[in-house]
């Protein structure tokens, strides 16, 4: 077995069953009612060719509270590899100083290639246009524990995707993994041209889902379970596309109208974040900050156990740390937000 | 109460009196004379969206002295922001992974408002001309340190500000602390164009404190206790400023000479820091640099137990944290800096 | 005795056995067999005012390996002394904050100059084209560790220099530190324009070392031990440099070629990093990737070591770290390259 989380593709049920019965294990630190210092003594490298606040953070803190050393790393470009350095060169070094790194970088492939020269585990934390499988983790981790509140199964859920279907890396890794379960309605709304690759509409079908493709969020659908907005991005438009939308951003807006509409009480609201907020964004709407069906932050909340799960695994922690366990020494908010829910 | 730290605003004297207690029993940990634990597993996001070194790595030393990790963030922008993020839902994203954030950030009122979403304590590192209540606090307990030290009360003491007291923010936050005590005399010395403001000056006037205003510092003063120096900035100098100023920037330069002619043994001369050390800077004279009573580095020293008490106080580890205590297993050399005076 | 490691000049034979034993007694915990908290409550100031990933992560890695926590500090400008601030008083400062910094800065003697005013002890490095002592201590070490493998002494051997010699600070340093041992044969091999300084050839051969000076590798050489390649540099060429190098690189590329030519099976490749492997690049060859006796890997991994060696020499930790062991709780893979040999 590969030591690396490099993709998606490595995934299957079995795996994904050890990950989120790991991360389920690490709830209690992630929300801060124990403290663990398992990993105390190791290293993580946390390499961020590309600026990703939020993700790199993410990383950190969930290493931290196995209780590891985060050595971060950002900026556009290393010194070494200014000077010629290959990537696999850059990796070994590490290697000899880390004991799992996290690597995000502006190019396809380019973490694997990285990952190719080591045996210390490497994850992916994205690769450009390419993966960011702790992402689409941490979002069926969402689907699965937000489901569970409310004794619903997962199959036969109605599971809505929109917004920039084409380039956003997360509902194309996110529908991979949700494709490995039993039979799903997954309707996908998106303009044209930014459309979900047919590559993935034929894995998903041909695994016995339910595909449903629609032009806007203005048209009938049946009841949503959740639905996963993601963000157009204007400066994927072509000229066209940008005529076309003058006036009708509100087409792939998720709204408080359109859940209303649309929705049930239990559904859930995703999106993997950041959403852009400015007036005309074709994004999801702050009209929902107070709703409670607003997932999204219940969503990154999740980032800190899966990716402790992912670490606990990849390490090989998991039969080990909850003798490392002590209590917290601190005052903990009952609540993160004061928007939260309390269910 | 607000979980935060957000404004000297918020400080009457009964806080005062706690975070100085609290810094007190900070002090053997912050002299490395002991090693304390008790945040062990707790992250601190210090969010630095302006450069500010030494404000950065004295919070980050703080939180690692009560046995937490730090997860910085540095840099003028921020992707998230850049694609339109609101300020609340980042602050909501990082109260999920972070049990405290500090943040500094350019615009006024920007802490405040990244603050409002959360319930995860908030600690204002400084944002833009507003506040950076943390400074305040350790000005505040450095003159009153220093007064112990030589067994002078607070109570009429008088304290010369001079330099900017105009854009100042540290001149004007202490000043609000200060006005909170019984009467003292403070002697303002400033430019032309930049004095302290006449709300502050009313302030302190209502609260029963004798408030002088002079012209430069060659004129006479009675003995001065506490000499509180700033830069004074040339990029905010209005044209008939640069006129008036040239060749005579040493009236609000605070040297040796100034010293002796119209201090004490006992004066203590403070300033934020840094200070320009360049031939022809307005600003503190390095000919006070083996004077014992530059009290700056004294000054900078105690952020760190100030710092220290401000988590332990928003976090509500006060009562607990003397059991975490451990002796410290390094040398610690007797003086850090080679001109450090032993009283 | 000075609290700082800022020269090779201040190292003796005593005091590099003393520091190699330290580093011995180091390795369990580099190679992960053990955790070590003896600095547990420590901060090291990690102060890049040049960046420099590979070193930054190295002293980070070796002093979270003691148990200490690390703040880093990037970036060509501190904000502070933009404004004018002096090295002198940043160290000051900092010094009030941290219990050791390493610093790296562009400018010659400024690592010195701030390690002047402070007694926290500082370790240089690398300031511009002055000293690296840390990486002169680890060449050296993985020099004695290799040869100690191989059973071979340290006493006649014959170390081959290549490369741009002139201005490769590396080499100077360790030709220094070689030249304090018994008798050694050098040979130094550099570009017309690129050769070590006589006083160095002046300094190894005063203490009785042979030392030969070829042109290019092309020539015959007795077999070798130790082959040292650093990069030459295009940007350091003359005009006339840069004719005579057209098509004739490969005159000062090691490679697998030269190895099976001119060395033992024992012999052993080492360069400072980061090598250029770009076509056409004048640096140590790929092609050497998958032979055992390329210890460049081997090399930086003795960084770890080395560098909580120096830390536990000027922090006086030696005599107390053994009882701060405990086992390691995570899996550590057996190689850390998928290339590396087992001996």
């Amino acid at each position: 077995m590969s030591p690396h989380l490099l993709s998606v593709d490595q995934l299957d049920l079995d795996r994904i069953s050890t990950l989120f019965s790991l991360a389920q294990r690490m709830e209690p630190i992630a929300r801060r009612e124990k403290v663990c210092r398992v990993l105390e003594g190791a290293v993580l490298g946390n390499l961020f060719f590309e600026a990703s606040t939020r993700t790199r953070v993410s990383f950190h803190t969930a290493f931290s509270r196995l209780g590891g050393s985060v050595c971060d790393t950002t900026g556009f470009t290393f010194s070494s590899m200014a000077k010629g350095e290959t990537l696999t060169d850059t990796a070994r070094v590490l290697a000899g100083y880390c004991d799992a790194i996290v690597m995000r970088h502006p190019d396809l492939g380019s973490v694997s290639e990285f990952a190719s020269a080591i045996n210390v585990p490497v994850i992916n934390g994205g690769d450009g246009p390419g993966e960011h499988p702790s992402q689409a983790l941490l979002d069926l981790y969402t689907i699965q524990k937000e489901f569970k509140r409310v004794g619903r199964p997962l199959e036969g859920a109605h599971i809505l995707m929109t917004g920039d279907l084409k380039y956003g890396r997360t509902v194309h890794s996110l529908i991979k993994l949700l494709t490995l379960y039993p039979p799903l309605h997954i309707t996908l709304v998106a303009p044209a041209g930014l459309e979900m690759p047919t590559y993935l509409l034929s894995l998903a079908e041909d695994r016995g889902h339910k595909i449903e493709l629609r032009a806007t969020l203005h048209e009938n659908f049946e009841p949503i379970d959740v639905v996963y907005a993601t963000r157009i991005q204007k400066e994927r438009f072509t000229e066209e596309m940008v005529e076309n939308f003058a006036g009708v951003t509100d087409e792939y807006r998720v709204n408080k109208a359109f859940l209303d509409q649309r929705c049930t009480p239990d559904t859930i609201v995703m999106h993997p974040l950041p959403r852009d907020s400015r007036p005309g964004a074709n994004d999801l709407s702050p009209d929902l900050n107070q709703d409670p069906r607003l997932a999204i932050f219940r969503q990154t909340d999740n980032g800190i156990p899966v990716r402790m799960a992912i670490f606990a695994d990849l390490m090989d922690i998991s039969s080990d740390f909850d003798k490392h366990l002590a209590p917290v020494s601190w005052r903990v908010p009952a609540q993160y937000g004061v928007n939260d829910t309390t269910f």
